[in-house]
């Protein structure tokens, strides 16, 4: 794991502390809540990235893991996880290739798909490796990047099932809750929405004659309501692990239940009102912006220790807050913030420090950061 | 360098590409044109993170590197820069450490403050580690981060300059060309007035008996005009050397002028008029976002060979591009997009894939990727 054990002193910031007790919580939280439900928990890793964490998951009652390339699924097997769902058409050569071989090495390895073309692709690769390749469909449910429209399902699962070395056993979607202009903060609607118009899908692709039986939904936000769906048997939920700023806007943590936080040092207090940190948009993820529809987030990240604080601005290296005036913030003090996106923020970052009960910080490697090809 | 070489053959995507005769064009051009101006061009080494860039531009006639970080100082000395000016305040004691060492070890290192309290912590060091350490003031120049207030500089200089263990040499700043909503694309006038800003911030400090030499300026877009006001000795462009969309919306450069493309599959067409690609959020940076002023990109950077297609909406591993209904595309296709900043974009990468003239590409880690301790 290429760790590296320092003391409890403070490491150089910026940094991403991981809070290894609120991570265990909100693991606990969501795997109950989810067993309660019937429903099958399968954690997608991109938020942690790490198989340590995945394996925690698992400890915890998940059936598997989520991945969304092959390369982290190369990284999580290599990290003993066996049971993988990598939910994303993966077309390459190359790249099915390495499945194959994740396969052969008896991982059990699922992959999407959302077109025929792709899915001939997949089988092709599994007719030339000699090996039988478990798929899933993906269905298009509202956010309009892949996925078959549920329409067009039926036909296209007969298509795909008919192919050489491929398994069709489920249908999956990434649905969310951040839909845009029509967003909605109505997690409950949403995620009934998600689970309704895939369990018909399901039952169009069985009418059709074939026979599939995983039907995976969720997200953080949707999964507990897209599981009270009868029909649902799968939920892949990824940011609880760790929370961030986003989940909290949303309702579903308190700022005190996100594990991750980053530590920054204030290096200039140039105006009364504003103060600058030394972490900007390589420390911070800005794939979530603020003030925009449906969430408008105040800032890019939460200053823990101060709810009137606002980040307001970033460049690569610096952060900009506007403080109220009379506040005591000095050059040198180190400060924590919840961050807007946690999977993204962890990207950002080649180790984190995992921070145990006792107070102890480890540095750990992000095994499967940026990994890309 | 921990290079790995490949033959011609298509690398796996997402993956940035970096053409060397590219390069090698943009690195002459600014030098030629800022040798005209007699001010030294000091390029800063964030967009490219990597010492064999830098030893490039040193080679063309840069006369010393910058960076933000002294993590990033350390990655250009481990690879024989030996001028190295770190743009920004540092003020944490463990690294001002790692600034003396740098020192001590024979680099000409020059390091930022912008606060009395700053520079008081490097003088500190200084008197500690028994060196003696180089400094430039960080003035404010519009762009409302670090930087004292210009009518304060003058007496901020002096009681720098009296701290034991500091050599205060110099002022400098960074103003860009992309002032928040009061921002204009006027790159000669926004030039003109931060060179004309810092010659008389120096001119009042001079005044008040403190001897400086250097007055640093300037981005990529300002460089050539801030070099043009007499008594600028100094100009620190970086994104030049790569160029990206952002520099071709200010009509510094051609799209075929981009050094820097990212490669992505088209994965999925799930309908006419939209393709989806295998990068997302973890490809390409989101701190350049479309739409805003003052230079509204249009989309998240710009497909080289299809002028017409909007690269629109980013998840972490989905790039959702809108495209002409008759247009070609199809699953399996590998295109080329320059992202609107390269600087952000490399950052995300562990390795770029060097071109050089004969089409060869070698993949080469990004040394100074992610560097933020």
């Amino acid at each position: 794991m290429n760790n590296s054990v320092t003391g409890a002193s403070a490491p150089e910031t910026p940094c991403v502390v991981i809070d290894l007790e609120a991570v265990n919580a909100n693991i606990i939280r969501m795997a109950a809540a989810i067993q309660k439900t019937g429903v099958a928990l399968r954690p997608h890793a991109k938020t942690h990235k790490l198989p340590e964490m995945a394996q925690r998951q698992l400890m915890a009652g998940a059936a598997g893991i989520t991945v969304a390339k092959i390369a982290e699924a190369e990284a999580m097997a290599a990290g003993g996880i066996r049971d993988i769902f990598v939910a994303y058409p993966i077309v390459a050569e190359s790249k099915l290739a390495r499945a194959a071989k994740l396969a052969k090495d008896g991982v059990r390895l699922v992959i999407g798909a959302d077109s025929l073309e792709g899915a001939r692709r997949i089988s092709e690769a599994a007719v030339r490796h000699g090996v039988d390749l478990e798929v899933r469909l993906e269905i298009e449910s509202g956010l309009k990047r892949t996925g078959v429209e549920p329409l067009d399902a039926a036909a296209l699962a007969r298509d795909i099932a008919a192919l050489p070395g491929i398994r069709l056993t489920g249908i999956f979607t990434y649905r969310g809750a951040m839909l845009g202009g029509s967003g909605t903060t109505d997690l409950r609607a949403a995620g009934h929405e998600e689970g309704e118009l895939m369990v018909r899908a399901a039952e169009a692709i069985r009418a059709a004659g074939v026979s599939i039986s995983d039907v995976s939904v969720g997200s953080s936000p949707t999964a507990l309501y897209a599981a009270e769906i009868d029909g649902i048997t799968e939920v892949r939920p990824g940011t609880y692990i760790y929370q961030d700023a986003m989940q909290a806007a949303f309702g579903l943590c308190s700022l005190e239940e996100c594990a991750g936080t980053v530590l920054a040092t204030v290096v200039s207090r140039p105006a009364p009102d504003r103060i600058v940190i030394d972490g900007g948009s390589k420390t911070f993820a800005t794939d979530v912006q603020p003030d925009k529809a449906p969430l408008h987030l105040r800032g890019f990240g939460r200053v823990v220790s101060d709810p009137n604080a606002v980040f307001e601005r970033m460049n690569e290296e610096h952060g900009v807050i506007a403080v109220d005036p009379s506040s005591g913030y000095r050059v040198g003090d180190v400060i924590a913030i919840v961050p807007n996106h946690i999977c993204s923020t962890v990207n950002l970052h080649s180790h984190v420090y995992l921070r145990h009960a006792n107070g102890e910080l480890v540095k750990t490697t992000v095994a499967a950061r940026g990994l890309l090809e």
